[in-house]
């Protein structure tokens, strides 16, 4: 079985953008307050909204997908904390739909209603509902809800300690994931998504988060940022600041995905990183849509790029599945 | 002749940093107004003060190193633009003293007297002073002078065109180069300088710069932060943005240097990004100062990394030397 742990949901019904541009537009003005519902959408309509990932899956010998709310539309720096719960239950909610029609292909991982500067009590809530009422495995952690400024304080800050706390007794991970920038400096999915990364990665280093939590698990996507290509650097780092050996720091909590889009990258990838900490992952639909034309083939298929990598099968088994598994534990009931 | 194009003089004599002190001090409270005038520092002082980059040099078998004030200390986001066009000429005045008690070690690069949402007229105005009283070559551009907070217009902004053209008009380049960060999200050299470079790079791909200055250089330090990693997710956005293909939109305009820490990394930089536009640099004495205990060699060695790489004598040789030459035209005046 092939597990790809990271799709998002990138292809929903226009009813859903209808609703969120509502919600906004409510926010800008004055003239009355933004909608509560969802208009309505069939089975049929969400069905056919996901056939591009179904054809994908079949093309590129993917087996499930772990699926999430398109992480760029979460954008947590708007409106205030009942904009985001609003906005972030409908996005679950289709999420839930949609493994629920196609149980073989889709599991779910839920959006927070973070919110800038505000507690986490929401996001607790949420990520309760959506594990206990709706079999979800997992969430996307926002370090950034402002959007580019960078206001909440780092991860391995104990303003992130109740949450961390719910995660660990649903035994849960997060994907450290930004969604859309404000910020002009920061192109969302070319430099601001590979900062997030970057940052996550050096803020776990820093501090002594898994001492606190040593069950808690974290997932840096977009093959950890700048991190891999500068590996030296950051074992360099560690060993000047005293702190672990990055093996060690990372062993059972730190996880890269694969969404690197080309072999010279997860080649490099594949050598630095332990295998233990890297889980299949595409981002598809995702970031960049096109075809390569030094290959033929899409830029995101990075099964490719794992099955062409010098690595023996038993690596290749575990980033394919087994690292997955373990990662997100809830998805073994869902299997059974 | 091995040119090292990134070194920062992270060894000054303690008068600097005293001087520094003393001003930061004066800002923070009412007793007095910050110094103007650094304690005297003499000769011998400045000799003994870079023994350490000239052992290096000896060491690796390097033989220029283009030197500039420490970056991590540049800090333009403390008091404002008399702060720090004050404590940039004292940075650079001891560039030019080494320089000059060292021609054939050392070529200076300068500091900017950058300020938060100032204007960049003092920064033209210690460029011209650099450049033609002291013979220096280039710069630092700071593309985040909050430090951290990133409140400046984005590269490709007109805000800093009048800056540009005084670089074309000197014909010198600029290495963009954050500064020490005061958000506590951003470790410095762990997430905030790689941070900057993948921004930096991300920002140029988005607009027409190199259109309005054909001529205008840009060095993006640290192996150019998470981009060659990510070479195919840029070569996807570029394309999915109709943009021009990655190595016509560099060309003549944006350069890496191979600061990555690791044989992998550069081999992986080398790979990928042409020949043409890679700058041997170590950043030493900097980031990472210990020795990889995988190697028995300084991290920071990257001659290494560049004499051990799969490319041939022509390419090492303009990444050692060549290239350098190119991007920094002023340097082969001192070398005549």
């Amino acid at each position: 079985m092939v597990i790809d742990c990271h799709g998002h949901y990138t292809t929903a019904p226009k009813q859903l953008q209808a609703f969120r541009d509502e919600q906004i537009a409510a926010l800008k003005s004055s003239a009355g307050a933004p909608p509560k519902v969802l208009a309505s959408i069939t089975d049929d309509q969400l069905r056919e909204s996901v056939q591009p990932q179904l054809k994908f899956q079949t093309d590129r010998g993917t087996d499930l997908t772990i699926f999430s709310p398109r992480a760029s539309a979460m954008a947590h720096h708007i409106g205030d904390a009942t904009t985001s719960l609003d906005w972030t239950r409908h996005c679950n909610d289709l999420i839930h739909r949609v493994c629920t029609l196609f149980p073989d292909n889709f599991v779910g991982v839920c959006q927070l209603p973070q919110t800038p500067s505000a507690p986490l009590a929401n996001c607790v809530e949420e990520l309760e509902r959506c594990v206990n009422e709706f079999g979800f495995i997992g969430c996307n952690l926002n370090p950034d809800p402002s959007g580019g400024h960078w206001t909440a304080p780092p991860l391995t800050d104990r303003f992130w300690y109740p949450f961390y706390e719910k995660m660990v007794e649903l035994d849960v991970p997060a994907m450290v994931h930004v969604s859309a920038s404000c910020n002009p400096n920061f192109h969302a999915t070319g430099a601001h998504y590979l900062n997030a990364d970057t940052t996550a990665f050096m803020q776990f280093l820093q501090a002594d988060l898994f001492k606190d939590f040593p069950t808690l698990r974290m997932i840096i996507p977009h093959g950890g940022g700048a991190v891999p290509y500068h590996w030296g650097r950051y074992r360099g780092l560690a060993q000047d600041m005293k702190r672990p050996l990055l093996t060690d720091l990372i062993r059972d909590n730190v996880f890269f995905d694969t969404c690197v889009y080309h072999q010279p990258g997860i080649d490099l990838l594949l050598k630095v990183v332990p295998v233990e900490n890297i889980l299949f992952g595409s981002e598809m639909v995702g970031a960049v849509r096109g075809v390569d034309p030094q290959t033929g083939h899409y830029y995101d298929d990075t099964k490719r790029y794992v099955d062409a990598a010098a690595i023996d099968a038993d690596a290749r088994s575990r980033i394919l599945e087994g690292n997955t598994r373990r990662v997100y534990p809830r998805i073994n009931r869902l299997l059974e």
